[in-house]
């Protein structure tokens, strides 16, 4: 029964050897909203309104949560929706999760046309769905497709989704506090031609993954490698974006680092060695600045060349309004690796922490640069520093709806 | 039967639900592998003698030259031999065109584990088929694929199956001069997993499509606009590769140009402008130097930032045994689009063309630069100048066993 469904949603699998210029994957689809909509003239936008659900006939049950994995396995269903550059945004369906089924000659497997999304839901005391500020996620892919000349969509339609996919799987959301249900938006471009050109048409799917938390008997510092052989990103690219590209050329300098003992790389850039980003995590640095004596927390301005993390744009909003009265100078500029270096040096470094969706903080021990080893300020006996450590009571408590705050999105 | 035979390569749809972290698509295949040489212990190297051949039980009828488009229609047949971190390289197959079957989680749909070779199957006057210097392609695709922590293979071995491959499908290559089998080896990414690491598995496939001659009817010589605001590459990133993360990114500055009458965008570096590569080729300009007053034959250096094009190559070495004797000087060396103008304005400029697999040699008439046109030595009347016309010919008769050389590589 399965099966038959499966089949369905796949297309008939001979339709691979036709020769027509697209994915059968889409075209079958197509067909049925033709069939449905063929008097509609204008590209549709997305409509959450429209969805429809097929549920599993083989329901799983959920890992213990001692056994969770980050990515590897995932819940019953996937949410998907087509897109074509003369209908628009089909209609969106919700179906047992399965394999996509692609012509080898899809844009997607030669030319990079894919971006992501990484966010996660949240279950409160009282049995709520939380996400976290998906508006911005949102507002992330919509760039990053547009940067690769996929297509965008209704951010609040899109959340919408979301909600409903959430709704359906909420039995695969671990209701202890660090434990998540991770959601995967993801968009590939589906045309099947070798032509170089922007894909005439998409499919947009999630795909979500129950996880524990990064750090599940609390805080582990990790020390860094500074990469000075290769840059991940640069002024004019595309490096601010979450796309396929700026993943698998970072995956041999992360080998490298670790092959020397460094649990990440630590991205620089230029002459000048700007302090970029940590392996797929944005950068803080608290220190006292040499010239005003102030606390300072550092991290590196979105010049187009950063990440622009929902978890960045947390710390740093949470860091205005709570550390700032506290005598803290809160700055988004450029630093440099000798900047640290010297604040190491001269006593002035405080603590260092990655931010991201998955660790929310990560705190540093210290970074390898040219030979030297920088110390960024924790006592041997600790995994975090003040900073670090509040700002992750601060953003849990936050996602987990113990603090009522309008970042954290009810479902 | 051709669906049965489907769907034992593509595993049975079922196992997408299983929770196992690895693509099913590889999963199915490696059970046959274990079953084959559960003694082995040692990865495997790349082995062409142990292909399997399943013929289509369905041929299709070649299409009649005049209606080949570029990339959109194939043989009836795939190569594809599958790679896991444990096993090595499994035993090669060629099996009907088909879909991919991939979990959504597949590692090639979310970080870019990607990358692609572009080369062409020629016959000869005698009914010879032949390929163009195949194995710098093969050393191509391997530097590509370490660089984004993909496998590395044997390259006679993956040649001596693409000759098998061509053999089979010998009625697919057209016999008129200029006319070709585009084939395009590819590898990706097949893991399981949204973790960020190096794929514990891979698939190194082939398709192959059918063209015609790049200009039907002749050159027809393109202008281009230089790109200011978008940077393709960056020393120390991944620019001399061919990955899918150097493309899709590329799409948006063509669509730029070509919104404003252009064919191609003309990619510059830096804040000297330096002149890189055009849309997916290679670029050289013949002009006077100044200095010297000498002929000169320029293009870009290998510095990691410019595709290392088999066509550049070939260029590069009919010129230093060609033209050299005729008095030019060739050069690899930066040159800025300011050198350019200044050559055009001052009656310097001879002629500028791009260089590719796609068309071999592609003339540009002119360049859009910062409001200026920058006029590249073309007469009204003429859609090609004399050294782009020559190594057209020089290489095309090379392709197709015209004259005997050791870059025609007869199968």
């Amino acid at each position: 029964m399965l099966q038959q469904r499966s089949r369905k949603f796949l297309c008939s699998l001979t339709s691979a050897v036709s020769s027509v210029p697209r994915s059968s994957f889409y075209q079958c689809r197509r067909a049925y909203s033709l069939h449905a909509d063929a008097a509609v003239a204008k590209p549709k936008a997305l409509d959450a309104t429209k969805l429809s659900i097929t549920k599993t006939t083989t329901p799983k049950t959920p890992l213990p949560s001692e056994e969770l994995v980050f990515g590897r396995t995932f819940t019953d269903h996937m949410l998907s929706v087509e897109w074509t550059a003369s209908e628009g945004w089909l209609d969106p369906q919700i179906n047992p999760y399965q394999n996509l089924s692609l012509d080898p000659a899809t844009c997607v497997f030669h030319y990079g046309f894919e971006c992501f999304e990484g966010m996660k839901a949240y279950k409160d005391k009282q049995g709520n769905i939380r996400l976290f500020r998906p508006e911005m996620n949102m507002t992330r892919l919509n760039k990053s497709s547009a940067r690769i000349a996929l297509p965008t969509f209704d951010s609040a339609a899109f959340i919408e989704l979301i909600a409903k996919f959430c709704k359906l799987e909420e039995r695969f959301i671990p209701s202890t506090k660090g434990y998540s249900l991770y959601l995967r938006p993801t968009m590939i471009g589906t045309q099947r031609t070798l032509g170089v050109g922007p894909p005439g048409s998409a499919l947009l799917f999630m795909i979500a993954s129950p996880v524990g938390p990064y750090y599940p008997t609390g805080f582990k510092a990790v020390s860094l490698e500074a990469t000075t052989y290769a840059v991940r990103a640069w002024p004019g690219g595309v490096g601010d974006k979450k796309i396929g590209a700026n993943y698998a050329p970072a995956i041999l300098p992360q080998l490298q680092a670790a092959s020397r003992g460094f649990h990440q790389n630590l991205w620089l850039f230029g002459e000048e060695e700007y302090v970029t980003e940590v392996g797929t995590m944005n950068l803080f640095a608290a220190i006292i600045n040499k010239e005003t004596g102030q606390k300072e927390l550092l991290t590196a301005p979105l010049d187009g060349t950063i990440l622009e993390g929902v978890t960045r744009d947390s710390v740093l909003g949470l860091a205005r309004e709570r550390l700032v009265p506290e005598g803290w100078h809160i700055t988004e500029r450029k630093f440099t690796m000798k900047e640290l270096a010297d604040a190491a040096e001269e006593g002035r470094m405080l603590e260092v922490f990655g931010s991201g969706t998955a660790a929310i903080v990560s705190p540093v021990r210290k970074i390898s640069w040219r030979g030297r080893m920088v110390e960024c300020g924790l006592p041997e006996d600790k995994e975090a520093g003040p900073v670090a450590q509040r700002m992750k009571d601060w953003i849990e408590g936050i996602m987990y709806g113990e603090e009522e705050h309008q970042w954290s999105h009810k479902i």
